[in-house]
């Protein structure tokens, strides 16, 4: 019988967090020296089990389980976002890893494997979601080429070549190799703390639709420029933002959220009026029909301002992804392997984060997997999670792989 | 009797531009190398005609007309905004060179002269009037230990040592010395080309308010964290803004404006929840009543955010500065001149940007001249003035100093 084993996993996330570490977190953004050092650990521990292990052209690492049949793929992200938390996608690496140990440890199971895959960029250092497109076969090479890290390090090119992936083959996957996909990952927030449970089992993941907001008016000097002849891209911008938070209360569904994450504005100096404003804007939600009611709301303001004049208003649409529905045979494998090992401490519920699951889920059957955020922490060093939920986690993950393999006769 | 010789002043503004030549303007900020160089360059010039010229500690350039006296003091600054106009301040410099030249070249005037100055920063790269400040003697050390470049160059002690000039003693000025000081500048508005007129005599000068506004409030994941849990600062900072953009209109005076030049969100991701937000926010108006009523409008603003949370809001005053009057007797030199050598081109207006004067006139008489900007531009590389306005403005300036000089009975 395939049995994880938990202190394994758990010894291999502390190993995981020295790569990169700040304080009691990691620092370990897409492509940085410590995130190319976890993925090259990661491959040559896929290598000892016999996995055939490389880091691919985007710096996804895929480990392939031999054997004929049948395989269950399992993985998430390695990356953190920066000076972040150490668990987040990381423990589903670790865990999808420690599935791939048991699956080749149990010789009931010859034949039957987990690959493994730790996608790149999932954190969106670079862009949206870049290694689990990539692995899906959505991702052309412009993305890549026109790809540049948001905090500055550079092009994505650039730091694909410095960690040795210049010209290296990106690898797509083949769906019809999977049973299904399996992703765990910390919950991020405080549902089932506050329930005072241990094991999330996800129904579906919201969607986050991304946009950029540019306002165009003329940069002048803030002192002789009157208030009547000005045309403040800033100020247009605040108006914008504003009716946003003034209406989106009236239109979103019971889940929605809805985030301006930066603005910026050119040339930025005390004494100028802004020519130029930008605002990343997102919102998130697991029905297409209160997307896309946010999204006509939002077009709706951004023309409005823009007719108002006297600043041109333009939204970008950057990220349009569907919602992902988990298969409910796989959420039915969770849930008893939750029952089998963690009696009483399951929750069905909704993702409020993005994963790469709901890429996946657009291909292969997918599930996903959450574990406890103390205080619901999350994109923070202090982010944490109890090591004895870490093990359950563990243990609950590798039992619902083992029970999807088991039950297909190969 | 003193005569300018505008055709030299103008061949000498065409050698400046050539000084981090951008376009047809300049990019020359403080304590660049092409404003170092401009600095040396104008040291030299004003060394030929006898003065002694010194580059002091703070990279102010100061030279001092030898003879008995009496003696005005002539200046501005010679460094730009970042790609910026090739005029701006540099004319008033080359206006003061040709003025100091006039003078020394006029038997008539022996023993009287032009003390030049060309202040260090007044585009405020490093801080606020830094130069005037100094040679005002109203400049601890502590102050430039602390300026850093707002474009990231580095702090003003660096650039100070790579100029060669850590360690060299500061210059202050001896009030007791001058019977004036003259200041000439692009208008950087639309009045005197709206009239069709060449020379702006200034009434008084406004004063900028500068305020930093600082929201604090949680940083979290922008998914799992509800609408009702947030704490974001940049929703805070932004109603912050919204109630100004409201409010100000009802408070203001007749010239009076606003800006929002600089906005900041942290860590400025998509996927995360602002934990803190900054802007950098600035009004202007040469009644102290308004200044303080304006005060009075934005602490209150600041406050109800902060009493309404969930984030905390702070007001940081960063400077407050006194409207700068202009001397009438001296208005009445300019006018005279300016009715002598181009009859019915003058015009009496307020300055709606700040100047060195301002920090000047607090402690010796000082007068202000305008030439034209053509359409208005200023702080971009567009910038420009007809050669005939630079002449006749050089003109008339060297006339109204000599005026002074002349008047003075020594």
């Amino acid at each position: 019988m395939v049995k994880a084993n938990p202190e394994r996993a758990l010894r291999d996330l502390y190993e995981l967090r020295e790569m990169g570490r700040y304080k009691t977190g990691v620092h370990r953004p897409t492509l940085s020296p410590e995130d190319v050092a976890s993925r090259r650990w990661l491959a040559a521990k896929l290598a000892d089990i016999g996995h055939s292990a490389t880091i691919d052209g985007i710096a996804n690492v895929f480990g392939r389980a031999p054997g004929a049949g049948p395989h269950v793929l399992a993985g998430s992200h390695i990356e953190s976002q920066n000076q972040s938390g150490w668990l987040d996608g990381a423990l589903g690496v670790i865990y999808a890893l420690e599935a791939a140990r048991a699956v080749a440890e149990d010789p009931a199971m010859a034949g039957r494997g987990v690959d493994v895959i730790a996608f790149v960029d999932e954190e969106g250092h670079f862009g949206q979601f870049l290694g689990s497109y990539s692995f899906a076969g959505q991702l052309d090479e412009a993305t890549i080429d026109a790809a540049t890290d948001r905090s500055g390090r550079g092009p994505m090119r650039s730091l694909l070549g410095e960690a040795g992936l210049a010209g290296v083959p990106r690898v797509t996957m083949d769906p019809a190799r999977y049973r299904a996909f399996f992703e765990a990952h910390i919950e991020q927030g405080r549902r089932l703390e506050a329930e005072g449970l241990t094991i999330g089992v996800v129904t579906s993941i919201i969607a986050i639709w991304q946009y950029k907001i540019t306002v165009e008016g003329a940069q002048n000097h803030a002192g002789t420029t009157t208030m009547a002849e000005r045309r403040d891209a800033g100020t247009a911008m605040m108006r914008i933002w504003h009716r946003i938070e003034e209406r989106f209360p009236d239109v979103i569904g019971q889940h929605s959220v809805w985030t301006v994450g930066r603005t910026e504005l050119t040339p930025g100096a005390p004494s100028i009026i802004p020519g130029l404003a930008e605002m990343l804007f997102q919102f998130r939600d697991a029905e297409m029909e209160v997307l896309e009611r946010l999204h006509e709301a939002l077009a709706a303001i951004v023309a409005e301002v823009d007719a108002e004049g006297p600043c041109t208003a333009r939204l970008t649409q950057l990220a349009r992804p569907m919602p992902g529905r988990m298969d409910p045979s796989l959420q039915a494998a969770l849930l008893a392997s939750g029952e089998a090992l963690t009696p009483g401490q399951t929750l069905v519920m909704p993702s409020a984060a993005g994963h790469d699951a709901q890429i996946m889920s657009q291909h292969v059957p997918s599930a996903m997997m959450f574990v406890p955020s103390i205080g619901g922490v999350s994109h923070h060093w202090t982010e944490d999670t109890s090591d004895a939920d870490i093990k359950d986690g563990a243990a609950v993950f590798v039992d619902a792989i083992a029970r999807v393999l088991a039950a297909d006769g190969g």
